[in-house]
């Protein structure tokens, strides 16, 4: 069995999916590129193996088509909007996923991005190491409205951080709204545009499919606050980045945090903002999640 | 009266604190060299004035023996390791503090750095901003011990915001330890030496006195873990500032966050760490809290 590992880094912090995968007898090859891949670049290199451990490039249907020998795809992390699931269900390969162990690593993230931009530490920090001293004005997590959209196995994590903190208003939203969360966490149902309208900061944490693709446009971003927070952990593409460079450049929102984007590695327009916290997709990248997300993966491969 | 209000900004985000002293019939001046003032500077200022409204510049028996008016020393914030007591008291000049206000503010922000340290955010962002792309491994507050020094105020808020974590271990260590604590939070109290050894973050919550004065010297740090964490958004001179970039240069400690400097504005040699995020002594820059230490320190005066 010959397994293509596109996902980078990996094996890097602990060797043991590795390992596993060498005890198994298999032959593996780690993404030489080490970088996400394009289609074409992964169409040619697909042809002779067998499973794909895959990050989150594209595995179309071109892809697919050139994966002659193909079986198996185990995605390492959460989310499938990269595989192309109808073209792989029709050649009967099997797709997995690690649902559950990037969500603490992603949610303690977000809680940090929060408190980053509240106090704009980051715009302090850029401006200290030249020598220049500016005491920039903050606010507090527990003193101002924050709206989570997306109550799956990270948004509720976010809820539970949220929870050492004393928010006088957490709205949520989610497309399958579970009220017993509301016995667990003092939560406020809504919809998205009064989240949009009232909240302070806005974190995303749904997948990327068809209904939240562009969820967030230009439309949505001047419906926040002037000084609104918005990050996004969640998917490239659910909040439009040209948009999202328009607004902040015209001066509307007062901060922002991204994760993710509609091509990695990132080198877009956002850069220009010192106010938009650029971060590598490094949302699952904490040393626990990830070696659990490439354990879980090679076991399923295995 | 005359009231010289040396601590910037003041009134800024809010003018209540001055129409408090204008509606007392008090004329003041607020320090219009807008930054930090030096031991000269305030004496050459302060002849004139019946009380000063003081940020945490030095008030020394030479700044008390120029200000032949002087009344009474009402501190915005906390900590007077700034004023010269002795003098005060023999002179019968008042001195009163806001120790609660900026309490919430300097907790929240710590937990911020915790966060945005634990995954290099701030080196991401930087390296983003110039089109590098680079997923950082990181580790999570819930994976980590975290020693915390001094359990007043901030501290207890400190440990009140990780509950909404789940650290495995909280050590902590106060001159005055309260077992009442215990109770409330899952933490467990040790000498300094333990919480120097055995911790992965450690942030420091004492006042500047003679006994915290380089409390923390090469020695402590070179006695902490390789890639220890350290935090101080208490009082510049707690940690050895000179030690601590000899060891960061060096490659010791993953991270560091430092707020509070021997002398400020800073522009020292810890600019040169990548890894050390520096701000500007922003521990209780959120408007609430600020807005809330000048109305009491304005409060005291009237």
């Amino acid at each position: 069995m010959k397994v293509l590992i596109t996902t980078v880094p990996f094996g890097e912090m602990n060797r043991f999916p590795l390992e596993q995968l060498e005890a198994a007898g298999v032959e593996y090859l780690i993404n030489p590129l080490n970088k996400k891949l394009t289609e074409s670049e992964l169409v040619e290199m697909v042809s002779d193996f067998d499973v794909i451990i895959a990050g989150t490039e594209l595995i179309t249907k071109k892809v697919i088509d050139a994966a002659t020998n193909l079986k198996m795809i185990s995605r390492v992390g959460i989310g499938l909007d990269s595989v192309d699931l109808l073209e792989a269900k029709k050649r009967g390969i099997i797709v997995s996923y690690t649902p559950d162990a990037p969500a603490p690593a992603v949610a303690e993230l977000t809680i940090g991005l929060m408190l980053t931009l509240l106090r704009s530490v980051q715009l302090s920090n850029m401006e200290m190491h030249i020598g220049k001293w500016h005491r920039f004005f903050g606010r507090r997590l527990s003193e101002v409205v924050i709206g989570v959209i997306g109550i799956g196995r990270i948004g509720a994590r976010v809820l539970q951080h949220l929870q050492g903190f004393d928010s006088p208003k957490i709205l949520v939203n989610d497309i399958n709204p579970d009220s017993n969360l509301n016995k667990k966490f003092n939560i406020e149902w809504a919809d998205k545009e009064t989240i949009y309208k009232q909240s302070d900061i806005i974190t995303i944490h749904t997948p990327l499919t068809a209904q939240t693709k562009n969820m967030i446009r230009k439309d949505q971003l001047l419906s926040m606050k002037n000084d609104a927070i918005i990050i996004n952990t969640a998917r490239g593409g659910i909040i439009n980045e040209q948009d999202l460079y328009e607004v902040m450049q015209a001066g509307h929102l007062s901060g922002a945090a991204i994760d993710v984007f509609d091509f990695e590695p990132y080198d877009g327009k956002l850069r220009e903002i010192q106010s938009c916290i650029l971060t590598a997709h490094m949302g699952s990248m904490s040393v626990d999640c990830r070696t659990r997300m490439e354990i879980e993966a090679t076991e399923e491969t295995v």
